[in-house]
């Protein structure tokens, strides 16, 4: 267990006079011991409790034979994995459950009264997860760094040779080449009227004069992660195209004008929606500004208008407006901000200003 | 909506006497309506109620315009949307829930008073979904060839130029080629003590002479998923890695003839476990013997001693023991098989007699 970080979660619980708390997400669990353990189907919990008592319940299956700091209980494939999980809770106590534990595990407990109240517990480390440390800033640095050589090598690849599938797969060997260790999620290289689907996947689509060209991209470098979309235009942009994205630039850089620490994030949200309504497109940007980052490429966190949680230091989200206009053209312009004392850094430094390629 | 498959949904809620199910996996909403939707963490529910009042809940984000024959009630990112989900529910009576629901959805729906009980709904679909229909049985067999093909290739390219890492990128190269649609689980290769980790990550391992090589692999084609196991030695095998092999491969072949409509499945995980137990190595055979397959790489369903239910014609499962000795070698033989009215067919011909490679 990585004892600092614990001991943020445990003072956490205590504030919120919660004594035992479920945590099941992969990525907490990493964030708390170091330590990766990816159970596909099969329950894997680590339990804290604010007497000390923690605990990991594992599957057999995993062979995590370290010493991560914490006493491990196995249990095998033939066993009722919460059944093992019941005889150490504190039964009438109220627990908290991580938000992403699966409902067949939860329905179980719940069956087997291990708790007199289950209540959404992640939020207790997830706000802690948000506010990154020194180290971890220099990884988010670092991860962006390598976004942004991958971003620049992927643009001196646009032609009318490759589909959006095929720019996606090139994307994976040059984040090897630079290093990284993998895609942060699967790229989304959508051309033209596909570029209208904010989560369009990349299919066999070529390129045609005026399409633009929109790649939502990240990396992990060392289990943290980056995140960055440019948009950019085949050989030649319409009157509208180019308003479009001057607009979506401009609220780019309003929102991550209004980053620093005591804003709210649905005041940040509406920094960019603001400047796009009054541009008339605010219907057609369909989704929220931002969402926070880290060990996850969607750490828990975002940047919306219902969302009037205060920006702190250390937090990483993402500023991603966008315009969609169905059948036709897509723009967003997203960069990492990372928040500083009077301010925020911005991970990525490519070149934003608007480009016809080709 | 596929009206066959409904049908027997609404069948089997109704023997279950439960009137309303909420179906969030994505695999079980495919299987339904035919179309892909992946939310992330945004809620998708596709909500079945025996009255006919079907719903599909989904975020105004991911466009899906076509006519899926189920009414879409549309939310947006800053609504909540588990209020919107309550408000068509039948809050009096029992609800059904997903097993993959993530909790922070079930709890609020609990918050909510969304239903008078909330039960585990899954196996309604999950058991429809075990028995193949002849098209999905097509489909199977069509993956499972392309997977025998794939091993075959990455066999080929067993050499000490390649470390574990670079055969599972190779692979996706192999399975490009072949028409497949890409991996249906991240594959496994191991060498030497790696083997003896049965969920080993590929890393920058090299080939040694008298490592085993665990391969384990699976493409998808059409939704559909293909899944197998062969391992291999380098150069040359000691006596014991022979002698284990031999007995891994035995508990294979008497698995699957034990395969027939009316056995259990746990008669099946027998028939495979006392072979290994005989011999001396049942305490390193450390898993189930396999898992049900289908859309998912794990469907709902597994071969274990603790499953008790029945197989039927149309279920398709693989047969994968193994004996895993921590630090020294591991061997694990899979195929997968496909539930005929008197036996089976098993989907995976490629050799699967003891071989030492280079």
């Amino acid at each position: 267990m990585i004892l600092e970080r614990l001991e943020k979660v445990l003072k956490a619980m205590e504030k919120e006079r919660l004594a035992q708390l479920l945590i099941s997400d992969p990525s907490s669990i990493f964030y708390l011991t170091g330590k990766w353990i990816h159970p596909g189907e099969r329950m894997l919990v680590l339990y804290l409790n604010a007497n000390g008592n923690h605990k990991l319940f594992i599957n057999e299956l995993f062979p995590v034979y370290e010493d991560l700091g914490v006493e491990k209980v196995w249990f095998t494939d033939i066993q009722d994995s919460v059944e093992v999980l019941a005889n150490y809770v504190e039964k009438e106590k109220v627990i908290g459950i991580d938000k992403n534990w699966p409902s067949r595990f939860l329905i179980r407990l719940m069956e087997l009264k291990g708790g007199s109240a289950f209540i959404n517990g992640s939020k207790i480390i997830d706000k802690i997860r948000m506010r990154k440390d020194e180290k971890e800033q220099d990884l988010m640095r670092e991860a962006s760094k390598l976004n942004d050589k991958g971003i620049e090598k992927l643009m001196a690849l646009i032609s009318n040779k490759y589909d959006e599938k095929k720019m996606g797969q090139m994307l994976l060997d040059i984040y090897e080449e630079l290093g990284a260790d993998g895609f942060s999620f699967d790229p989304i290289v959508a051309y033209g009227a596909n570029a209208a689907d904010p989560h369009h996947s990349p299919d066999g689509s070529t390129l045609k004069e005026g399409d633009s060209i929109i790649m939502d991209i990240g990396c992990v470098k060392n289990s943290y992660c980056s995140d960055m979309t440019r948009t950019v235009f085949y050989k030649t942009a319409s009157e509208k195209a180019k308003e479009i994205y001057n607009i979506v630039l401009e609220a780019n850089k309003k929102a991550i004008a209004a980053v620093k620490p005591g804003v709210r994030f649905c005041d940040i949200d509406a920094a960019a929606r603001n400047h796009i309504e009054a541009a008339g497109y605010g219907k057609y940007f369909t989704h929220r500004t931002g969402h926070a980052i880290g060990i996850d490429v969607h750490d828990f966190g975002d940047v919306s208008s219902a969302n009037t949680d205060v920006v702190e230091p250390g937090m990483c989200f993402s500023i991603e407006p966008g315009i969609y206009l169905t059948g036709e053209v897509g723009v967003r312009i997203e960069d990492l901000v990372l928040v500083t004392e009077d301010g925020c850094e911005v991970l990525n430094q490519y070149d934003k200003e608007l480009k016809i390629i080709g």
